[in-house]
């Protein structure tokens, strides 16, 4: 018995580890996100158990791994993204280990670099970018100290739609030059990507309206996606939708 | 003729994508960085041709994927981590594009989160990291201003190791409390992993000796480690070292 904390990956089923789909195939018991792929929800074998977290707070999601393990299953719990970045991984793993049930993580591609890429946007690049902040929504919103900001820095937000508009006066005030390119990438990675680019004063305008969940990237290696855009023309193709 | 640009993943091979698997089994040519493991070159077809990058520099890498293109092949270019995070894929994608190549890129497990995991760190953590800095060696050293730094935010430290010394003094300039928990994990995720954990004024003599390739941790997170290390001492297990 041991629970598996693994990656499922931005969006795209191809884009899970080997080694993640190896341990879904062979587990006996499947605890996963909404934003999971169903395609990896129906690799898991036909008599394991498949466990939708909807409706289930941090808590009560500890209690059913702890659960499940102590029934002697192999448990997988598979999260969107990467377990360890916003993932809240660490509190799953925190209870696991007081309950002294083994656990192992595996990680994920997280929309943190993933997401942008689909867009055609690298998060760092020679001569414009040699550095990154990645914040929530929550935190970018005044629960830490962002300090100074500048474009040759490339910053992420996650879960920011909803407050994009005082996050994006919020980075101004902070000394963000307003003509900083910015992008909205929604459904990343998935068939139905969409991409919004503005400058950092109009991007919160010109997103309204788009579907979660969304990845804001502001710096100037947005601007690159001009270059780089005949990949994200492709991206039905290049980000396989079936798994390998 | 297609030039993949993939993520091999952080070192375990079982890391790769599912996506990326596939591709590599289904290339006419192979370009590796040294830093790949060797289980993933295997993978490739035995009439593939296999080239190491080793002794190229980033233009003649980028004209070897241009000609290998002309020739009607199939050239999956295995990088290291994620091609877009302090990856150079960014440069690589502009000569595809400019050389009028077609291209795509597939994310992968990037060392940022999936090394600090195998030592049993999460970047974020409710209450303790809300925000996470990413920076390189270089841009920390003086090219990149980093502002106010602090322990409620997590310093991840690329190609960081010869000047950790010097890295730390300025942090500490910065305003970071000196007590402020660090780690260094020279090569996560392989079986072969080595962790040192220190507070930053101590770290970097704690680190000395210490193989490369590795990365830096900074903040509050790494004091996790202690109540979640049960799962480092399995890393041999959990992270598969053979490709599923």
């Amino acid at each position: 018995m041991t629970v598996w904390l693994v990656g499922a990956g931005p969006g795209d089923p191809g884009l899970i580890t080997a080694r993640g789909l190896e341990l879904v195939r062979g587990c006996d018991a499947l605890v996963y996100d909404r934003l999971v792929a169903p395609e990896l929800v129906a690799e898991a074998p036909a008599d394991a158990l498949a466990i939708s977290r909807d409706g289930l707070d941090q808590d009560q999601i500890s209690a059913l791994l702890i659960e499940l393990a102590s029934q002697g299953l192999e448990v997988v719990r598979l999260k969107g993204g990467d377990p360890f970045v916003f993932g809240r991984g660490g509190e799953e793993a925190l209870a696991l280990a007081e309950a002294d049930v083994p656990f192992e993580v595996v990680p994920g591609v997280s929309a943190l670099a993933a997401v942008p890429a689909a867009a055609g946007i690298p998060l760092t690049h020679r001569g414009l970018a040699a550095q990154v902040r990645v914040v929530s929504g929550r935190s970018a919103d005044g629960e830490v100290e962002l300090g100074p900001v500048h474009g040759a820095e490339t910053l992420v937000l996650f879960m920011a739609l909803n407050e994009l508009d005082s996050l994006c006066e919020r980075l101004l005030a902070l000394g963000l030059d307003p003509s900083t390119p910015a992008a909205v990438i929604a459904r990343g990675t998935c068939h139905d990507q969409e991409v919004v680019v503005d400058d950092v004063s109009g991007i919160a305008n010109a997103a309204a309206g788009l579907p979660g969940p969304a990845l804001v990237v502001v710096g100037e290696v947005v601007a690159l996606r001009e270059r780089l855009r005949g990949s994200e023309d492709r991206s039905q193709l290049y980000f396989s939708q079936s798994v390998g």
